[in-house]
């Protein structure tokens, strides 16, 4: 089975540690979710962190998309270079990027375009509103139960502040928040409870506010994968799910079918008195995001027409900077690996597809796909 | 402390995560190792694969260092085209990579200089011997403790298998071990333990070759830090060296005063009533390689002259993608993060440098420096 994989795989002419897509599944995975935003009646915004490629961008472009999310300045202007005219920067303002940020808003208002920018102070939002020259969309970021960032959602004193200090070309916006605790739930039921407690904060937070018309945007692939109805905000900006990943599987939100992209590792060496079989495929590819165990990754198949199946019998139970160390049991170490040789190569999914592909971001340029 | 930092920092006009080198500091550690080399009469082959930046490999040269370790062929080719001539590819040749190999073991046999390369089966030796048009330096990986890839040390029947396996072009040069184990010891007992160890195995393998002359190649940053003595080897590789970081601290390979990189970050967001301090500083740029907590990183102060102190009160709790979070106690914060604003930059010591700056490569080319 490893063989015939990475017999396919050796077509493709793929001799180091290569991302590799399934063009077939990503597009199935944007058009699922852009579905669901046009039945919701919701903004419909990517977060392009996951992929960071002007390919799979265009992918998001075919589908209808044209708002986007970035998470640093650089790839909002790489985004923005590449004919993308609506882009908010999804992260905290960073006072210290006023000047390129105030660039980056004029070049896309004079293309007819809008830059979004996170505050979730008074000082941040005021610095904005002082150094800006362009119409532009302040998000309030709100505090819905993750804990990372954003004002609390009760917290009406620091809201109404935050919302005054925004004045002249800096337009509020909206509520924005990112419950990332979703990442600790398990299950359908575990994610919509997450999604109703957020909607819940957001709406009472907007009703505090003073400000009727601000638009509600959330955004992690749990619950904009799990929740069918999502008419209650105006905006969703999931990222991870137009490939999603192992971790994406264990919390409930993809099926096995849904995951979109892997490395291509060769192996390098093969033990078989511990059953373990290394890989040119370490923390620089794959990074050191793990699942319980720990476990950094998966063996799975390929096959001619696209990536094939997990096959959680054959972890990665170690990763140091170059090497992943797959583990097997006695029985699937003959069926799986016994005839394979250094040189084969073997198909990884990532625990975490969002670092894999930053650590990849130089193939993203033009990525390997089916 | 932090805002006295904060003003030195902006003074070399950083504005967004940035790799920032002491080098002075990475000067030194290049000069004491190298200083042990010369004594101990072992060839100095120091693994760039931990800066992977054309300057610090200039520093490198300055202190008479003309051999190197390198972890990928593209860094082999990089390096070549740089100017350096004697490159060992320090991990497990894959046999995928054999069409070039051979035309940069070529290229630099035609600059009188030489490549290395990697085996640890008669198989894969058998494949460069085949292949290759130029003398190639062929090491045997052996597994002398560490048991990630590798021969066993007292597996003579494969050893002498593959010594036979290389023939013609494909020279036997040694016998080569990464003794890895050694970033679990914790003081300078446990680590001379594992040195003596890995030199006592590797020198019974080469008794067993039946080839007197292979040399004796060691490479990890904690023996060849803690150990005064290196002359049992013909040839030392570390890397990590070069700049450590907490986890050699841990280990106990430095001190505090031989870190020689970090990375600034932005203050984004400060939240007094959790005493947390959220950075722009995440998975993407420190990587998620942890310490015991689990503990991504800390803060730590810089003098107008260089990098200063490390401020193990102030650990980096949680890192997501483009966040990292600090968190106080109520003293410390208090102390420390009372005065700071968004905008302000903080100094961040990574736990692993190598995959810090490798995530940052980028700015490797030309790294900002103290």
């Amino acid at each position: 089975m490893l063989k015939a994989t990475s017999e396919i795989l050796k077509q493709k002419g793929i001799t180091r540690p290569t991302v590799i897509l399934d063009k077939g599944r990503a597009q199935n995975n944007i058009r699922r979710m852009a579905a669901k935003a046009r039945r919701s009646g919701a903004i419909f915004r990517p977060h392009f962190k996951t992929h960071q490629s002007p390919v799979v961008g265009r992918w998001f472009h075919d589908a209808g998309v044209r708002h986007i999310a970035v998470s640093s300045l650089a790839m909002a202007e790489k985004f923005a270079d590449l004919g993308w005219r609506d882009i908010t920067l999804a992260l905290l303002f960073n006072p210290l990027e006023l000047p390129r940020a105030a660039r980056l808003a004029q070049y896309l208002e004079q293309r007819s375009g809008r830059l979004g920018l996170l505050v979730d102070s008074p000082y941040t939002a005021g610095i904005i509103a002082g150094g800006i020259d362009s119409p532009t969309d302040i998000w309030l970021k709100v505090d819905t139960g993750y804990g990372r960032t954003g004002l609390k959602w009760d917290d009406t004193e620091t809201l109404r502040a935050t919302l005054a200090a925004c004045r002249e070309l800096a337009v509020p916006a909206g509520l924005l928040t990112h419950s990332g605790h979703s990442y600790h739930a398990r299950g359908a039921e575990a994610i919509r409870h997450i999604y109703e407690k957020t909607i819940t904060r957001l709406t009472a937070a907007r009703d505090q506010s003073g400000h009727a018309g601000l638009h509600l945007s959330v955004g992690d692939t749990p619950c904009c994968s799990v929740v069918d109805d999502l008419s209650s905000c105006d905006e969703i900006r999931p990222g991870n799910f137009v490939f999603h990943d192992l971790m994406q599987l264990e919390i409930g939100s993809c099926a096995a079918g849904d995951l979109a992209s892997a490395t291509v590792c060769p192996v390098v060496g093969i033990y078989p008195d511990r059953r373990q079989v290394v890989l040119h495929g370490g923390a620089v590819h794959l990074s050191k995001e793990s699942l319980a165990g720990p476990i950094y990754g998966c063996l799975g198949t390929v096959a001619e027409a696209g990536l094939g199946e997990v096959l959680p019998q054959a972890p990665l139970v170690s990763l140091s900077q170059e090497h992943g160390v797959v583990e097997l049991s006695a029985e699937n170490f003959a069926a799986l690996a016994g005839d394979l040789k250094p040189g084969d190569l073997v198909l990884v999914w990532p625990v975490h597809s969002c670092l894999n592909c930053d650590l990849m971001r130089e193939q993203m340029a033009v990525p390997t796909t089916f």
